[in-house]
């Protein structure tokens, strides 16, 4: 798998500093290789999400609505929570998201992988995954898992991702 | 699904008090239907594992083995976890378990589903799992997600558990 990181310089000259950075989108913040120099694109997993605007990028790619109030929860209940915002200064906004649930050392599970149609088929989705392996690596973590929907298995498989090996199944119970 | 535990009282008369229970496994600790009236068998997620015994345990229907300090965290990070327990006043013997990771809201996935092979083929995996389905779905999961070997894939859908719906698959990804 390509580093997209090693390549890329964390702060594009002059556009914004590490510290105007880490104000607006939290510690450890940093950019996301960008399709345009004009667009400067960055990573967060401490800049709080507007609820509605997250529920609108989630819906903007086919999940089903869930009560705001479950959403809040689950995620201050996950692992791991990426934003992938689109730099403006007064409003910055939500245009990729991810997160994770696990137990942080042997376990991770992704979901709610999604890149506003809009700035779909630049490549972000790729350094949106990469981002997400790269941070639960760096946490210890070697093994993920994740559901993928049929449309989107060939995407996961050309970076590497493996379907169901030693013919594992996946399984899941409605509680209803 | 049928409720195993409408039709089983909590207390084996006379052998254990409530109290007793409470004391030995931990505030919620229920009683699992037992195959043999003289074997008392514990639901606990509150006594604390002995990780040698975890690890025998896990080992004993094939995981491999794991650092026991990641085990520790990865025990401290989970969601729910289950120890089915063979009481013994003075020595109570860890013969099932299973944990789960999630955001406690909307996700949750069971990991490390184990019966020791010599209480297996006593209907005790399927106490288990609904012990689970049933904590989960207690605190408002209605989704519940895992990935199963394909020797017990028959198993879990024996019990209600749907394989891939809607032709979701699975994915690993390995951190090398």
């Amino acid at each position: 798998m390509i580093n997209i990181f090693e390549r890329t310089s964390l702060i594009r000259s002059g556009s914004i500093t590490t510290e105007e950075l880490n104000d607006a989108y939290g510690k450890g913040a940093c950019e996301c290789p960008s399709p345009n120099e004009q667009m400067l694109l960055v990573f967060s997993q401490e800049r709080p999400f507007d609820l509605v605007e997250l529920e609108q990028l989630l819906i903007s790619v086919g999940w089903s609505q869930r009560p705001m109030r479950k959403v809040r929860s689950a995620l201050d209940h996950s692992l791991l929570k990426v934003g992938l915002w689109k730099h403006d200064q007064r409003f910055p906004r939500l245009i990729g998201f991810a997160r994770c649930t696990g137990d942080g050392v042997l376990e991770a599970t992704v979901w709610d992988v999604a890149v506003n149609p809009i700035y779909q088929g630049l490549g972000l989705g790729k350094q949106l995954m990469d981002y997400v392996n790269k941070s639960l690596k760096d946490i210890g973590i070697t093994r993920i898992t994740l559901f993928a929907d049929p449309g989107v298995v060939a995407f996961y498989l050309s970076q590497g991702w493996v379907l169901e090996p030693k013919g594992h199944r996946c399984a899941f119970w409605y509680a209803n």
